[in-house]
């Protein structure tokens, strides 16, 4: 039976190394503090919120939602997004996407301050990850990815490493960042053939592919690592990755469960994101 | 052995289509124009610009070379650049890199008007590679290698894809292009663990890796299409790829000569991307 990789150990690690910042960062009278930006009432957007809010206030970090109509116009949200960008006591900004039709993601990526872009939605930072530039924000969910593999010492450089799932989410940047720290990486998809094949040579394998249980124990080979990025619901209603957690665990050496796993430690790194930005605005990094 | 890829008949169909557009534009009054950004007399700055310069002129391209002392301060390249984006006349900026170590590439691509870019510098050009956006301008020679493939009408989807080399001039970059058709991509590095094997088994191999000759017959699956985006000298001082030649068009069913391959439709993309641009500003496109 694998060995299981909890996100609740990596998201407790996190959260005592940045305690230990935030209280540096009060010391000099600075609140990290995230700006949620909300149209409307996704209820996506509200799971999210609810569980980013929780995350930040228990460690100390201020969170203000803005919750605006979806009625809102697209130069509405422009002000008010330069509003957010320019108040010095903010230091992160979480928009929910997708936004409303009528907003042009297009135009509003290019308006957000990089520098407080904690989600990565601004090209300067994703053009970043692409290039394996730490200096900015890159997506949640793949960071976490890379802080549970780096917390249980998985070693990445040379490994084989399968990626399947080709988002700008998680696929992509995952990739990006396993490129980084020297594994060989393949990117599936669903036009890949082949892939239980290719998915079964892999030493570690990030399942991303967002289908629930896809990844049955033919993908799995033995002893491999399993990272499973899917939340989604299976037959019977309950929660569940994109990988068949009972099949893949008696082939796997280590496996993330779903919930528990990958998604636990995403609102950590974005926490993370917010405490870096505020470091980087009081001179402490 | 191998059929051979030929980058001048590629080169010569993109000239006939370029050649119908230019006489469009010229018909509005319109001559597409690429100012070039030279600071010093790096000799592979000259070499490219040489031959740049030949194939836009070439087209009907106009080509203006800005030559700057290597001692030029940042300030005054911001200006330069500043007013090269303000002139309406040109429609393609390349600034020639690595830039003197007075001068920081970090700044100056933020600089560059991403729609004059036509060398992908600028992070809104990369971020949309990566995301596998077509609207901005992607790096010159992992386009030509997709053109290459297209212009041979070699099928990409699905097929098992391997380059070798991650650098954002190619490597990367190629690798988006290759899985936004729909191949299954696996990058290799220098920490790549068993890489002859990996390459034996790619449909298409993309060598990009800088190292004169290291692939060898045995990285050659039979029949496999390769793509040599090297170019360097090797021990008789003569122009060879990433590739051995010999060696691999014995195994591979489609091979890019060096030279004589991807280079020569380099800076046929390049004058593309002029042309693209002055449609753009014209209304055209």
């Amino acid at each position: 039976m694998a060995v299981v990789l909890k996100g609740s150990d990596v998201a407790k690690a996190m959260k005592e190394k940045m305690s230990a910042d935030i209280e540096q960062l009060k010391a000099k009278g600075i609140t990290p503090h995230l700006g949620i930006m909300r149209l409307g009432e996704r209820p996506d957007d509200l799971a999210y919120e609810r569980s980013a809010v929780k995350k930040c206030e228990s460690i100390g970090i201020k969170c203000t939602v803005f919750q605006y109509p979806v009625e809102m116009t697209q130069q509405e949200l422009i002000d008010e997004m330069k509003r957010l960008n320019g108040d010095p006591s903010i230091h992160g900004i979480l928009l929910f996407r997708p936004l409303p039709k009528h907003i042009d993601e297009n135009v509003m990526k290019h308006v957000i301050d990089p520098g407080k872009d904690v989600d990565c939605f601004s090209p300067v930072n994703v053009a970043k990850v692409f290039e394996g530039d730490n200096t900015g924000f890159a997506p949640c969910t793949p960071e976490a990815v890379m802080e549970i593999l780096d917390f249980y010492k998985i070693p990445i450089e040379g490994k084989n490493i399968v990626v399947v799932g080709r988002s700008m989410v998680v696929g992509k940047p995952a990739a990006m960042m396993l490129i980084k720290k020297n594994g060989t990486v393949t990117i599936c998809h669903t036009r890949t053939r082949n892939i239980e094949k290719i998915c079964r040579e892999a030493e570690i394998l990030v399942a991303a592919a967002g289908k629930a249980e896809m990844i049955t124990g033919d993908f799995i080979g033995d002893g491999a690592v399993v990272v499973d990025v899917g939340i989604n619901m299976n037959a019977e209603g309950n929660l569940c990755g994109d990988v068949n957690y009972a099949e893949a665990s008696e082939k796997a050496g280590y496996i993330t469960p779903v919930p528990g796993g990958v998604g636990t430690v995403t609102t950590s790194i974005l926490a993370r994101h917010v405490v870096d930005a505020a470091k980087k605005a009081g001179g402490l990094s």
